[in-house]
């Protein structure tokens, strides 16, 4: 590995195409060092940033609050999330499961034709764009979900950040380079670029160098990156999460046993974080009765006192405010209940609606995302109509099902529905939270994300940065370690098709 | 189950926008529950079609040989590796390894919040449109790879048959019609369009009800099918097989040592089914010296002795006969060798070409595939040369070193680079000849195929068909039965990201 030294570098307020050149370059030639290291010394690597993230201390948590408008408490959890997703990494790193070892070894004695040595393991595509997003400054930013999978799989990172928080990252990007000093990282291991506007990201994800592309944002950012991604001379793969609004479906039996306690809870998780969620709960789909009602009566009486809420950027804001009013001014829309008006800049005032299932039918603008604390009730006659609206609905991060054992019946019909709409179905339970952990999806079919076989959370997530290699009759000594005959250490493999 | 019964179909000889709907209706209606079936079932189903096709006896070989020109020993060695792939996909099933099932068990004392119960299994993407290839006609075709995955993954099919040999799709399709209705699958399960002309098969990628996309062909056939997809109001993956001239790196050594032997078995490997394989190897890149010229005297020496042989189609014999032309006529191109003149229709004669490392860098045409038995050799003046050669290369299915001992610093050297281009790399042997087993890749980055992150062959394949879905708190009696607590019946499962 070549001797390189980190300089403490302050973050450029605004970079331009030579900067991608530079960054990219350092990102391949960093990418065969980097990826060489075993994983032992990556996992060594990703504990480090954890360290030297929390070693950035309460500067780092004013600059993310002040940049974000988010809540302290939520900010310091959101720390302590992103440190625990690098030890996720590590630990996976640590198991070996994630290399996907196969060995079917040589038959030279079959007839009619012997069989080679054949060899399998998973290896990293190569430099991958990270986008930071603006609703997470440090779990889903600069060392967020997509650069502790990128770097877990062996892939260098270049991270564009998000210009809401450039403070934040600029400190976080630091606390990176700072391990990968630490652990004699080659410096080209993780890059950034920071500025304002399209043209820096799509410069960046056209530098034939890139080889995968994570993002968490708005559909239409999403959408053009796949764009840009599919229109290169070589195509590459890009994990944009990008839209939802996470149908939750009150049964009837849980609406009739406590329809108004349902209520109360999801004014809850509707204004978490001013709604500022990719999970916030914008759908709700119930079947007419005396237990919606309750429901409904619950959440417009919680819904006032919810005071306004700092959004994350001006522009959030107004898009929030957009929204919204389209559902005010709709024909089929009524007002359920509104929060408190804020004061100040880009207060976000939650709303609450409803509509009939007919209108939803009719309209799929009402089945878009108003990214923010607003929520649509869709109002059915029956089952039926409960079902044609889920049908109706869009790919999902989420769906969840509020019911109790009398709502079995209606739950099973929806499950395997569900499941073809969702990366994740819950009962009783609200979709805001989600936890880090090995058998979380936060993913889904389009447009939740752009490529529903992933997840951009939980240790599921280094695969959307690998692919398999397959090597036959190749001399030992050419094969890297873990592939040579009785050298897993530990790690899983499969020989002959067999879990060892 | 629907009680449904199976008339004896005829092939229909065309098929229009009209049966794309009926089709993909039938294979949307019988998506649930065929993916409802256990993995037994569907083990038994795939094991049936590979007895309904050599039911077929005689007949469908006659067909296979007189359709695709191909001899009756390689259709016979083909049928045989069809109903191997169905096969070994039944084992996959049994394994249960495909549904990566994970569990984090709830932790309702955690502080400050508990964690819920978390499951995770793979779901089948929904129905999968493939595209039967020309090239072989029974285990790329109707009941091949991709056909089998796909049903191993509980996804319905729709094959879009090749026009190059209507009679065997339509046998084949037949087959596994009998095998459906003899396992009581639902009889959308699998469905067939055949007809000339890509505007069918527009329509099919386009149908919404389409979930995924298998193709082996045309970079340009792959290219459209990608674009299509890509166009569609809901994106979908495509697994297009497209383009390889697989890369045959002769080091020094070994050239020196056996350069005859191997311009003598490099034919042999070049030339087999008139060199109709995406793994044929389409480029020899050596070091000067003797030992180079040996294995040039030795190719020149076998190569006028080989006869011609029918190609596929005429189409495929137009546009290698244009291919060879342009390297005959390209003025930094020398003739090696060419194979005899056929007589008869659409004979594919083998030629053998050279150039140096110079012309092949400027000229990136001389880097795209002939298919069929063309070879260019790029002679390099050094390693650096060779090297450089290898970076210029496009994605590639397999890259193969010859080597002995003594090039093992040389071949040290290049496998780095062969991993980012290659899916499979080989030393000692010859790409064609792609073993059907677990630690397969048949595929690599773009443009060998459409996305490197998957294979078409072996047992791997089964992922692309894939997604994950996570049930967050869902009662035991709404969750698949294979993530019940202590029913995972055998199959591996990750319990807190612990292997079991």
């Amino acid at each position: 590995m070549p001797d390189l030294t980190y300089a403490d570098r302050p973050a450029a307020g605004e970079h331009g195409p030579a900067d991608v050149e530079t960054v990219c370059a350092a990102a391949q030639a960093a990418f065969d060092p980097y990826r060489s290291t075993d994983a032992q010394t990556r996992a060594a690597f990703l504990e480090a940033i954890g360290e030297e993230i929390v070693a950035l201390g309460e500067a780092l948590i004013d600059a993310a609050c002040r940049e974000s408008g988010l809540p302290r408490g939520r900010i310091e959890g959101e720390r302590g999330r992103t440190v625990g997703q690098l030890k996720l990494f590590a630990g996976v790193l640590r198991s070996g499961d994630w290399m996907a070892l196969r060995i079917d070894p040589a038959l030279p004695d079959r007839a009619p034709l012997p069989r080679p040595d054949l060899r399998l393991r998973m290896v990293p595509l190569g430099p991958v764009a990270v986008f930071g997003a603006s609703n997470f400054p440090l779990a889903f930013s600069t060392a967020g979900g997509d650069t502790a999978a990128a770097l877990a799989a062996g892939c260098t990172v270049v991270v564009k950040q998000h210009p809401a928080h450039p403070d934040t990252g600029a400190m976080v990007a630091q606390a990176i380079r700072a391990a990968a000093a630490r652990c004699g990282m080659p410096e080209g291991v993780f890059g950034e670029l920071s500025g304002p506007g399209n043209d820096l990201g799509a410069a960046l994800v056209r530098d034939p160098r890139i080889a995968a592309v994570g993002f968490t944002g708005s559909r239409g950012g999403g959408l053009a990156l796949m764009k840009l991604a599919a229109e290169r001379p070589v195509p590459i793969p890009v994990y944009a999460e990008m839209s939802s609004i996470n149908p939750v479906i009150l049964c009837p039996q849980a609406l009739r046993a406590r329809g108004a306690a349902l209520g109360t809870a999801f004014v809850g998780s509707l204004t978490m974080g001013a709604g500022q969620f990719c999970t916030n709960p914008g759908l709700v789909v119930a079947i007419d009765g005396e237990g919606l009602d309750a429901f409904v009566a619950a959440a417009a009486a919680a819904l006032p006192e919810v005071g306004a809420q700092a959004m994350l950027t001006p522009g959030i804001h107004a898009a929030y405010e957009a929204g919204t009013a389209a559902l005010d001014a709709h024909a089929e829309v009524d007002l359920v209940a509104k929060g408190k008006v804020g004061e100040g800049v880009a207060q976000g005032r939650a709303a609450f609606f409803a509509t009939t299932a007919q209108a939803f039918l009719a309209d799929e603008a009402l089945g878009h995302e108003v990214f923010g604390a607003s929520s649509l009730l869709v109002r059915c006659r029956d089952e039926d109509e409960l079902v044609a609206v889920l049908a109706a609905a869009e790919g999902q991060l989420t769906a969840t099902l509020q019911m109790d054992a009398g709502d079995t019946p209606l739950a099973a019909r929806l499950v395997p529905l569900l499941e073809r709409k969702a990366g994740r179905i819950l009962a009783n339970g609200w979709p805001t939270g989600v936890e880090v952990a090995h058998a979380m999806v936060h993913g889904g079919p389009f447009p939740a994300t752009s490529d529903g076989r992933s997840t951009s959370v939980g240790s599921l997530a280094i695969d959307r940065f690998l692919r398999p290699v397959s090597y036959q009759n190749l001399p030992a000594e050419l094969l890297p370690d873990v592939l040579r005959d009785d050298a897993q250490g530990g790690a899983p493999v499969l020989i002959d098709g067999v879990r060892q």
